[in-house]
């Protein structure tokens, strides 16, 4: 099997594949498939209650916030934000600090006036309903480690490639989501945990994005996609039982970027441009001297076992996702190889 | 295992759960669970294109429609249908014959100017910008066998409960869709075949919902649900395969309904009170006398390992979905039980 560094959909535990694989025969000895199983079927009402618990306990979400299970991934919600949280200012403030908080904030500006900003440290020049960041940026690499803000604005924040990979203190923030298929399993399913106050009845929301019909719904107005609510459930099992808590999965975390960062920094031919105190944990991206090397250093680590390394298409270069189920070993593979490419260059 | 009659999230054939399985580890031998494979990957562009390709022969799509697949379900379609199909008269006449085409004129109703009518032979009161009905009606056990119309305005279709049961003249219609969950695989992908020319480039729909952009990414602006449609290329291969033609599905499908239908007639103890001519192939309802008998005949056939015959919580009574994957001898047991258990009651 190859060592996935892929960006999402991403790498799942092994174990967790296992289970589904079995699943897909017979589900919890219903003498049904998972892939048949009803959404209206108790067993999956227990598929549901799991994920709120375990997904309450490793987050420590407070009680007046919900976790609601949507549908159409994190663009989904770049439309479904602006229309539910929009309120008396009709005005929100992006952060803008790579390409997918720039596609949030220009899907936003179709219902929503908005402001944009480069600047993490945040004042308002007018009165917003929220203010909107990318915690961490997938393409660029590049992550939000502190934000400071002195207003009581709610803040809502894109946690799509960060989830579950550090501890997060909720209450800080008004919403965060993510897209399932980078920590959470696969896609299917976009996780929104947002606070009760700020869910509006609204009569003109589309019934895919309207928070208070999912939130009054329990998530399942509409068939959603079974695996993919089980997948996230297996997931968080795994994490509970491997890690126990979020801060000891970010330590993991810690140790396979560290590892990455220095075999870049050590190198020469290997580049990382970006400041090191905003250094994505999750996407480290790097660059080589020329595209041709790029594309020889690509094509070798493809022959020997390397998936998902090649940057976005809007950036180019080189991207290793170190994402929950990336091992120390799958990174320590990875950094040997680099310097074994790097030497053969000589 | 049980005799899956469920609605939807709905049987599938077991080569394709076995298929399936098999590409959980390894899909396709690219070292790679299906699970974590790249919607970017040349492999999932040969998924794409197999779809495009097989679903066109099923169906035999003309060329100047596109093949559009998008998330959210049928649900989805409801907002996307105005948002997209809105003119010059911004009015659309929605057939209501059941709870689904009431839910989708209902959600309509905040986009557009809806009319609506019971009545399948069509005119309009005033100029509309397309006609709505939905083919089958899953809860109601309804189906909309022909519809008369005398104006060229397009005709726009709900088929998800029968989309490749039957073949579609798809020159009579401006756009179909179908969710997948019942005779195309599982939830997470929605099937949208739509006319060129209908495709407006408008500028504030929500990008989920955009079937202008939609069409242009080729159905991938966003991460799909990998395994759906995956699970759909395996169905459209399954068809091909097994009958080669809708027109060999309709058959079986008939075969199969008349079965049922034939068996609640001759009974004392079943009902189906829907006119003959509008009875569903695919959903087939029926009642007990009594709520105290349902209970007992749901409970009794639940332990004859028969799966997912409830009716739809909104009607109450006892449903059979009999898609594609439903066989011949599933129908025959169930029909042996009903007798068996009327028997028993004299």
């Amino acid at each position: 099997m190859k060592i996935n560094f892929c960006a999402g959909p991403a790498v799942l535990p092994t174990s967790v594949i296992k289970e589904l694989q079995q699943m897909l025969i017979d589900y919890k000895n219903t003498g049904v498939s998972l892939l048949s199983i009803s959404h209206r079927d108790k067993v999956f009402d227990e598929v549901h209650a799991s994920i709120q618990t375990n997904l309450r306990k490793l987050l420590n979400i407070p009680s007046d916030y919900s976790i609601l299970l949507m549908q159409g991934g994190a663009t989904a919600q770049f439309s479904a934000i602006p229309m539910n949280l929009a309120g008396k200012h009709n005005r929100a403030l992006y952060l803008c600090t790579g390409i997918w908080s720039e596609k949030a904030a220009k899907e936003a500006e179709k219902f929503i006036n908005v402001e944009t900003t480069t600047q993490n440290n945040i004042s308002l020049k007018e009165p917003c309903d929220y203010i909107y960041y990318t915690d961490n940026e997938t393409v660029d690499g590049y992550q939000v480690k502190e934000l400071a803000k002195s207003c009581d604005t709610p803040l809502v924040c894109d946690v799509s490639s960060s989830f579950l990979s550090k501890p997060v203190n909720i209450s800080n923030y008004g919403l965060i989501y993510a897209g399932a298929q980078k920590n959470a399993g696969i896609p299917g399913v976009t996780i929104v945990i947002v606070k009760d106050s700020l869910i509006q009845k609204k009569n003109n929301i589309p019934i895919v994005f309207d928070y208070d019909l999912t939130k009054k719904s329990d998530s399942v107005y509409n068939t959603p996609s079974v695996i993919s609510w089980v997948t996230f459930e297996l997931i968080l099992n795994y994490l509970l039982e491997k890690f126990d808590t979020l801060e000891k999965v970010a330590e993991f975390n810690q140790e396979k970027a560290d590892l990455l960062y220095n075999a870049i920094d050590n190198s020469n031919i290997y580049v990382n441009n970006i400041d090191e105190k905003y250094r994505s944990n999750m996407n480290v991206i790097f660059q080589l001297k020329s595209e041709e090397l790029t594309k020889k250093f690509l094509k070798e680590a493809d022959e020997r076992g390397f998936y998902g390394l090649k940057g976005h298409r809007n950036v180019g270069g080189c991207r290793a996702s170190l994402y929950n189920a990336v091992s120390l070993a799958d990174v320590q593979a990875l950094v040997a190889f680099m310097k074994e490419f790097e030497n053969a260059q000589l």
